[in-house]
């Protein structure tokens, strides 16, 4: 090992930063023109017909209910099981309940591979098939690995690419953390998003392309294209303020106070020693349990044959499904998935604050969550499961956010969640500007954040949740 | 709420480290001069002698076995609770085993209130008796509360200075952290570590004085005087590179390196995006899997009328103990306390690389620990416990800091662990200086760390362990 040691890690964070936001202004690419990939994607689709049919449990094959609890688990003991959870917290009055929820506790790889061609960086992504996925095939991460997959004895053997991630390591990592995932439906799961450069020549392969961060920023602007892995890999890379012409429309105002908050220089309305003092407040206040029940105790949900449900059809279902290829008879494999019973809204109100664009941050308790509470957008609900509450229970600016003017609206489309556990579970994704007579005053459970504060609290863990990270990502398509 | 946003948190954050650093310089103060404080400390312990008398488990009044799991509890079900652990990980080869330890879900605040007087900030330090401690009455922070003590009812009437760390709060937060306690004890314990700082007039309190950082330095020269809560709190507090004179007996090249090693600026062996990423990889790559078993069924553990403890009597004891003021016949109140059966080692091997000290942090795995694991000293045991194995299974560098050339010893004081749970357990706190030659490649789960890069660290929850922070403070008292 060398003596000599590395510039400040500020110094070389500015370089990353720099480099990344290079890609982000690269619209297009010579290594995969945007008209390849399209054509390439369309030929990825169109191929790879996937029929997803939902089936009695019965007709599951290597998977079954535990005799004692009914669970319902895979015959190896991998994989994941959905159990019973019992919450309990007095966080905003919601009291206790159960629910079913899916327990994968391994943690496994989100990870996009980049290299630069001609001074830019490049993200190699693949078109990947997943049974719950709206339009089955997605762009995704270069890799998507469980801990199965890249430890014991098969070492990775049949994922392309994920040689790059695992130790000896032929490459530099870039970007390395755990995240967590949907907290209403899964129990403490995480997963580590990784980005790492590579030098050396890279073998191709027909699934995968090279794209600029700004190609993907334009496929974000495009419903249910860009998966959810990918979103949240692409969420913690840091960018600068950057000095390139608006890669889109230009609103003046508003992409300004954006380009002031992607700068760490920047003032924020509260430091992020008060953010941080803030979630520890919420985390030190409340109380939050969760115990884990048998599934067949688990009381309000009705489980027949072919799905457990709410009694009142709210939130969603547990379903199984049948895979197979389109244009074959025999079925692949079968497998549960969640099915949410309505599509959610997810929106960031933002606000300039003295010039600065900031993002009206919720401290959110979800039944799974690992650590009493991360930060989510502004609203993030099924509406239709609070319809019938009075207005003092329904999400805080929900009715905001619902009624919005369209001159206000900065980013709107619907994207997926993941594929591999979810059934068709869709989220309309929205950045709401709101004026400068918006009130700087909030409930307690809210905060105004900068982009660069909330780029700071994603070289950690469980700060910021998965559909804030998903919404950052589409965020930074509007700079 | 005014619109006239703040500047920038780094600024903010230099001036903060700045006035800590003028408190560290202040050997002595006109508010509680050295020898005020002296006679009062020594006054304090001795008009409240206790006596801590060892019971059987039958005479603990309030407290009982419960009837389905053994596991030892409050009648109230409140305080904590002695339960059994099942610990099973792939973690240096450590395999899987059973031990008792204690569950306290509550997050209590350890808060230190800080006042400037003649321009240098002031901590009001108590002295706090609690019957596990050697010499029964330490220095302790402001406040040392639980959260039923803060919620609820009662609001912490009774506890001196706890409105400065309730809402609305009539202070300035400047450090404000969850932090862990020993995992090796505790499951997943941690407590809420606050400074907050006060302008109007305080009112006085006889168990109370104001000491600047640099007068509680010199005290942390000394055995067992400043509590763990105290050393914790202390270990979250900020310092620069200072301008001023050395404060003790002078080390040319080990206080330079140290200098260098607190400032934000300097040089790091390793970024501090490769530090997260080595924990990351350490998580992700690891099984860890906790399960509370009853206690009555902890293989290889005994249960006397008077002790919990290991078959090889290796490691704790659980006991109960009575407590007394010695000038009265009657007990005050039983409760059970844990034991450990040796002194502990606790020791950073610490080097210049390139002129700057860095610290070998150890990625420890413990029983009880929150997020599979925290970022320990070089050497943290009981060192009788790993007497009868084989070398390979001994803790590494545990030979090298027992026998350290005592030219090589920058800090070595025996302090105590926390006297509310823990009976006389007190560790061996060392600092060792190893020279240029000492390999700088490492175990895989050792990497050399500054001082500013601890510190950093330290603004967030579960990177350092509780000996790591107390050691970390008392590292502070060598510059």
């Amino acid at each position: 090992m060398s003596v000599t040691i590395d510039r400040p890690a500020d110094r070389r964070g500015a370089d990353l930063s720099r480099r990344f936001t290079t890609s982000a202004h690269a619209l297009d690419s010579e290594v995969t023109p945007n008209k390849v990939f399209h054509d390439w994607f369309d030929e990825q689709r169109r191929v790879n017909q996937f029929d997803v049919r939902p089936i009695p449990f019965a007709e599951l094959t290597g998977w079954h209910f535990g005799d004692g609890d009914g669970n319902l688990r895979h015959d190896s003991g991998k994989f994941f099981s959905v159990e019973g959870l019992h919450v309990s917290t007095d966080w905003e009055d919601r009291g206790s309940w159960m629910q079913p929820i899916i327990n994968q506790p391994e943690i496994g790889i989100l990870g996009i591979v980049v290299k630069e061609f001609d001074g830019v960086l490049h993200c190699l992504m693949q078109a990947k098939m997943e049974p719950g996925n709206i339009n089955t095939i997605q762009l995704s991460p270069t890799v998507q690995a469980t801990r199965s997959n890249y430890t014991g004895v098969h070492r990775g053997r049949g994922i392309p690419y994920l040689e790059y991630f695992a130790q000896p390591r032929r490459s530099r990592v870039l970007v390395d953390a755990l995240q967590s995932e949907q907290a209403a439906w899964f129990l403490h799961k995480r997963n580590r998003n990784m980005v790492v450069e590579v030098v050396e020549d890279v073998e191709p392969h027909p699934d995968f392309c090279w794209l600029t961060i700004g190609q993907i920023h334009q496929l974000l602007l495009r419903d249910n294209v860009v998966n959810m892995d990918a979103r949240t890999v692409l969420s913690c890379v840091p960018f600068e303020a950057p000095n390139g012409g608006a890669r889109g429309i230009v609103r003046g105002g508003y992409r300004e106070g954006l380009l002031r908050s992607l700068s760490a220089d920047t003032r924020s309305l509260h430091s992020t020693g008060e953010i941080l003092s803030w979630l520890t407040e919420a985390k030190a206040r409340h109380e939050l349990v969760q115990r884990s029940v048998p599934l067949h105790l688990v009381e309000r949900w009705h489980q027949r044959e072919d799905e457990i449900g709410h009694e009142e059809g709210k939130y969603f279902k547990v379903i199984a499904v049948a895979v197979g290829a389109s244009n074959r008879e025999v079925t692949q494999w079968t497998q549960p998935l969640l099915a949410p019973v309505e599509q959610g809204r997810v929106a960031f109100l933002v606000r300039p604050i003295d010039g600065v664009l900031h993002l009206l941050m919720h401290a959110k308790m979800e039944a799974g969550v690992l650590d009493v509470t991360e930060l989510a957008p502004t609203v993030q609900c099924l509406p239709g499961s609070f319809a019938d509450l009075p207005p003092e229970r329904r999400p805080a600016y929900l009715d905001l956010v619902t009624a919005a003017d369209p001159a206000s609206i900065r980013y709107d489309t619907v994207q997926s969640e993941e594929g591999g556990r979810f059934y068709r579970a869709d989220n309309r994704y929205q950045v709401i500007e709101v004026g400068d007579d918006f009130p700087l005053q909030v409930p307690e459970e809210f905060r105004w954040v900068t982009v660069a504060q909330a780029t700071e609290l994603l070289r950690h863990s469980n700060y910021l949740n998965i559909q804030a990270r998903s919404l950052l990502a589409g965020l930074h398509t509007t700079w």
